[in-house]
């Protein structure tokens, strides 16, 4: 792997990702943001544009390349429709539209790409969002194999009430909406072939309706979607972008039996792979009761928990049941799976 | 070619790709619109969504498949700036920010990458446009050749301002702001191995300095950028939407010398291929002059004609020097090179 070349590593969310990006995006970009709101330097989980008087629009993209395009509990569209969304709503804003550009192989099934935009458009009907505007592309088979699809979402807030992944204060709760590791973990024994032998699916949902509910009960300090790098690495992310440390309580961190089981299989940390309807907040401590309640109450919500707090420091520390503590860092890389 | 696979056809802009968009992206979406702003049923070069009292934003998408990455006059960067921000400004509103994925194969070279974001950036900074968030992944080489950019780009206008693709009126002027087919036939004798012999260069650049001259005259009735099936498609698909006909002079046409040659050579029409710095607007015509007299004033400009009128009528007929005319049909597919 030679250095001036592009590594898979470069697109895993990682250290090296951020490198990357730091080197040949940001600093060859001149103008970075528009009438003071948020900033491509961010690099949060979108931008912002503050418009007029009383709003701030929110813009996010995601480019979806995942392979197998179908698994258990979606498929490329769902994942496409919902990560926006998400993307979206972590920043606190009423997601509006999304547009949607699909770019395939010569000889992709028609089928297929029926299949894969309904499911993108239930995903969309259960949070209201508009589906406005889209481009299609065709590739020669050899240039590219099955579909991508890049979608950006709009979405609107009230000025002043965008929400950043940055601004964890000491003394918040942590609350994550469920069980951590679902999409990554039934992701990868599907690929390695453990598919049948387990219930496992992904958690790909629009977290929207949850996150509507916790913004209205207020307290809500910041907030992230646990995808590439996984929990491990939005924690981190949240935490050090907020100049704070975390202290969480490892037996409070929904996990189900089955991840726990794939993950011994495969030898991969839960932590470290993505979620795609989850959504780690930092939350006031005297609301922390209140919002965890009324997500559990919601859709995608049952198994939400308060699984730790903020602390001043620099590090993510997990108390382990037996009284240890260990230090949980962000993920370099992609996970590999350790089987034969 | 089976029915039920994806052909190249279907993303070449005509009417077999239009087919393919009705039946398996518009008929499954169920929201296609927000705030009675334009929908994705009006398939336009972008949506709208109406916000307060005072502005309407524009929403627009657009995925690049370039081959090949680097071409005379221009690169993908230059293309997936100019090109989202075209889409947005057509529409009369003014581009404020685009986002930007980048799907690349493992393997590619960074300094190319470097060299993409430079330009990317040099096209917005013409028209102080911000990039302001954005998506990287990497794909294994094996399934994906070379990088894919999707750009997004928001934009806004005030209420009622937006400018749309099938609102020609009878009586109203064509204007083109310069020559037709210099992209796309300089693209393809590039391609063939002849662009040593020639001169000609892509005019991929950002139209919005124009546009905005047009604007603030007045009069301007309906806008398009010609890029994927050229001027041909972009007249004919205003004209139908508008439910009108178009009378144009061939010799009021601008076309370059080279382009003349070139299109000679590899038996393809200058007007089926695409341009990426032209935008074809029907204004009244009592402001025809002096926004021909605005326009050629402006960098990029300086070509530009009025080249027709529109008529009652269901056809583009194109007037020849020697009397005859001739109907200019909207291409059914992509321009093969007819050479050896």
């Amino acid at each position: 792997m030679s250095e001036d070349k592009i590594s898979m590593n470069h697109g895993a969310g990682g250290e090296v990702m951020a490198n990357l990006i730091a080197s040949t995006i940001l600093d060859n970009i001149t103008k970075k943001s528009v009438n003071g709101g948020i900033s491509l330097d961010a690099l949060d989980d979108g931008a912002s544009i503050p418009i007029g008087e009383d709003y701030e629009l929110v813009l996010t993209t995601d480019g979806h390349t995942i392979d197998p395009l179908f698994f258990p509990g979606g498929d490329i569209g769902r994942i496409s429709a919902a990560g926006t969304i998400n993307d979206v709503s972590v920043m606190g804003a009423r997601p509006l539209a999304i547009s949607n550009a699909i770019i395939m192989q010569e000889g992709f099934p028609i089928e297929d790409l029926d299949r894969i935009i309904k499911s993108l458009n239930e995903a969309c009907e259960e949070v209201d969002v508009a589906v406005i505007t889209g481009d299609t592309k065709v590739m020669p088979q050899d240039k590219l194999e099955g579909i991508v699809m890049v979608t950006t979402g709009l979405g609107i807030a009230k000025k002043g009430e965008v929400v950043r992944d940055s601004t964890l204060e000491v003394g918040d709760k942590i609350i994550v909406t469920g069980s951590l590791g679902d999409h990554g973990m039934s992701l990868m024994s599907f690929r390695e072939g453990f598919g049948f032998e387990t219930d496992l699916k992904s958690d790909v949902a629009p977290m929207w309706n949850i996150i509507k509910k916790a913004l209205e009960i207020g307290g809500v300090t910041a907030m992230k979607d646990p995808t590439r790098g996984g929990f491990a690495n939005a924690i981190n992310e949240m935490a050090s972008k907020s100049g704070v440390g975390v202290v969480l309580e490892q037996e409070a961190i929904p996990i189900k039996e089955e991840v726990h089981a794939v993950s011994e299989m495969l030898g991969i940390d839960p932590f470290e792979v993505a979620n795609e309807g989850k959504v780690v907040m930092g939350v006031k401590a005297d609301k922390a009761e209140a919002i965890l309640e009324a997500i559990k109450n919601e859709k995608y919500g049952e198994n939400a928990a308060i699984i730790g707090e903020v602390v001043e420091g620099d590090y993510v520390v997990v108390n382990t049941p037996i009284g240890g503590e260990r230090i949980l860092e962000a993920p370099i890389a992609d996970p590999v799976p350790r089987v034969c």
